[in-house]
């Protein structure tokens, strides 16, 4: 029994190479039985003939199912289909989810919904205007010594921290960079028992929520604040307190009585972007210590300051361990990352160890080691440097365009940050704008997610410039302005 | 001013290239502001002829640190320090954790400790005769061919894959071949809606536990059984009914009543090795639909079947939609990959996809994509074939000498597998065992953790040969069987 040439099909549509679509063609007949053991393949030559690719192309494709036992080599008399190539068992498929499955409803002891978010489309990065958060931007991220450093964690001298169970640990060779290299531009000095690394800040505020709060505990949060935050935070069931920001922040003296933590973005309020003064946070770190509260700060965003240094975060005025303190490389790096850390007092650390194995073990290792060696070698400052000169110009020409625009803006960071936090005239709904605006190419996120959900707040919006090209910014304003116009007019 | 040649030096036991020990000195230097920008650096020539080292290396670390913006070149004149060089910001650092800290033992409102485990030690490659289990050996891991997926999956064609931020999505390239290649073998059929890839089986398991479980529900768990779930089934603070296993695996009879979730791993008993027989199996689904409980499956080890075919999962006999189906890439390709997979009815799926997004969003989209290649190119079968032929081998040589040291083994399982449950004489501790035997360079994984806590069963104990070559068996199986028989002396 021969394959015939004809039952080899390429799949050119997949982005593979030639000769990886050819290998795969193969050693998917094989696996699903098509191809049998003792079948000789076509000759290089003909099979290269009738799918009209080189002959090479062909040689190299066989050599490496040789490789992988998918086939053999016969000296002259060609390829065949291994005796010992792998296969699929067949067995037969159970048909699932019939009327008869379970009650769900009651199967269910803790039911999940997703969070109000802000809403982004799946396919944002096709939209001629997108004026959206916290994604990576491809031209301004250093891809290049990215894959030199991934590379380098997945050679054979790194081979443990790539495949290994670190069960509760992290990576010392990551934990070390982050004190050397990131904390001190926090002003933060901390030991390795003090850091635990997370899924991302996300996973850092959930941790924190999980040690922290029980139904029989109060919190305080932000208002307006990062929605997935007030998710984690309804789902504890503890009390929540919204506590509304001014122009400074977070006003220590509207803390509830009786609170056990107060969550807060003191660096550049999520997201109103605002920085809390000092005076403001010594005021805060003090009740703190009369009170006996815990304070997690989320200081998401402090690499792109490039208007003012950045404020040192809260964790570094304190004294006494009181300051749970959550980073990230989201914005540094790239969301899809998912790498984030707690700086904390070891005995909060232990517990949060403790947990995170529970949950998941622990990032996987070649992530882990990958960033140690982009900050080893010095590329992130030079990412954050080259991050920060493109921001600084995006935000010019974007405080220019609202300018002549006549928009309103709420607040701008001192520091400089990624977005403008807007007021759209009154009676707009912003959600409702957004909606109307996609249709124009332009993507704007609109405040309500922000906002506790029983305010209705749907006046304000924000405007990021992280993922916008400067040349697309000032049209992006008009239409934006056009809208706005539009949906006054409609009002009045 | 220049940088004296003596201010710059390397770290040769880095593991770097002398390239990049050079890079990172000079990098490491400017941000710490000890270089200052203007500051003219030595010429290549000296420095060189001063480290060494050759004259390119010097030059190619200077090129790289002049892309990177920490030096610039003027020409003939020579290399600087950029004017614009990052640096770090100085803080005054804070102390941390005075004796005024706050009291955590109040302040920590869900108490967390590490559960307890299989001790392993964190140096067990060191080890000569790691009967360990688990573990990656790097000797059956296709490292090339992995690097290879990993490199393309960093391409610049997956720079959305690798970047993006995808919140409660996974990558439809990795789920497409779980759905063709991995649950086929299983003798699954299941559409994308129906997975939710997860960070490993651990994290899949105590998701299905945070949805199905609240103190008012009752679950049953195997015993012996994994640690890794009773410690996530104690935290859920259900009610939990360990029930004895026999030589069948799980009896269905003995369930008890009322029981809201089962937890079982059906094809392949974790530690004792059985495979449940097809008519337990019926019985067991039976009663489900009957008293209209839910299955959380754990089939943690189908690719090792080298004996027999792996028996179908149980999901495969499931008509209903009543079985959640936990699978993982941690024994078949390594387990700081930190990916698994949970196959369930699409109610189930939502809600679980949902609590994953508050907790840490996604498994890093890196990691999928690359598995994907892994998959879509056949290096995955092969793999498994290759670990399945040598742990046959192993297997033989293992028994044998076990044999010849008439040590007693409880189960073999009929599959394959990569471990043997044992057990030791009457009186003997394992875990005092296990910590004798390390002095004489034998791990061993004492059975202690496995079992109910009030049980203090000492007596078992696990051999793993999953991460010990064939040639070190005879030995570690002989200096086993020698602690054994001091054991035995000592207690009579």
């Amino acid at each position: 029994m021969s394959v015939p040439v004809e039952s080899i099909f390429l799949d050119r549509d997949s982005g593979r190479t030639l000769q990886q679509q050819l290998q795969k063609a193969i050693s998917d007949a094989i696996l699903a039985g098509r191809f049998v053991p003792g079948e000789r393949m076509p000759s290089t030559r003909n099979l290269a003939r009738h799918l009209g690719v080189a002959r090479i192309t062909v040689a190299l494709a066989y050599t490496e199912l040789v490789a992988n036992d998918y086939l053999t080599a016969r000296g002259r008399s060609g390829y065949y289909v291994s005796p010992s190539a792998p296969r699929l068992p067949s067995f037969e498929p159970a048909v699932q989810d019939s009327a008869e499955g379970p009650d769900w409803s009651r199967a269910i002891a803790n039911s999940c919904s997703a969070p109000l978010a802000v809403y982004r489309p799946p396919d944002w990065r096709s939209y001629r205007f997108p004026f959206i958060y916290g994604q990576c931007d491809p031209k301004l991220f250093d891809h290049g010594n990215w894959r030199q450093c991934a590379l380098q964690a997945l050679g054979r001298t790194d081979i443990e921290s790539l495949t290994t169970d670190y069960y509760e640990r992290d990576d010392p060779v990551l934990v070390e960079f982050i004190l050397r290299k990131i904390l001190p531009r926090r002003g933060i000095v901390a030991r390795p028992e003090q850091i635990l690394l997370t899924m991302g800040a996300q996973n850092a505020l959930w941790t924190a929520a999980q040690i922290l709060l029980s139904s029989d505990r109060k919190a305080a949060m932000e208002n307006p604040c990062y929605p997935g935050l007030r998710d984690i935070l309804l789902k504890t069931r503890c009390d929540l307190v919204p506590v509304d920001v001014d122009g400074q922040g977070l006003p220590p003296e509207a803390l509830p009585q009786g609170v056990d933590v107060v969550f807060t973005t003191a660096s550049d309020q999520c997201p109103t972007n605002v920085t809390m003064p000092l005076a403001r946070r010594k005021a805060l770190l003090e009740r703190a210590a009369r009170e006996g509260f815990v304070i997690v700060e989320d200081d998401y965003e402090f690499e792109m300051s490039f208007l003012d240094a950045p404020s040192p975060a809260l964790k570094s005025l304190d004294q006494t361990g009181r300051v749970i303190h959550v980073g990230s490389f989201s914005k540094s790096l790239f969301p899809g990352l998912r790498l984030g850390y707690i700086v904390a007092a070891e005995p909060f650390i232990r517990h949060a160890r403790a947990l995170r194995g529970t949950v998941l073990r622990h990032p996987p290792g070649h992530i882990q080691r990958t960033v140690a060696y982009f900050l080893s070698l010095g590329h992130f400052e030079t990412q954050i440097a080259r991050m920060n000169r493109r921001y600084r110009k995006r935000r010019a020409i974007m405080e220019q365009a609202l300018q002549e625009q006549e928009l309103e803006i709420v607040n701008r960071s001192a520091l400089g940050g990624s977005s403008f936090w807007m007021r759209a005239p009154e009676g707009v709904d912003t959600s409702e704008l957004a909606r109307r605006l996609r249709e124009e190419q332009v993507l704007i996120e609109p405040g309500e997610a922000f906002f506790s959900p029983e305010q209705g707040e749907r006046r304000h919006f924000r405007l990021a410039y992280s993922s916008i090209s400067s040349s697309r910014i000032p049209e992006g304003i008009e239409r934006l302005a056009r809208a706005l116009r539009a949906a006054e007019v409609k009002r009045s």
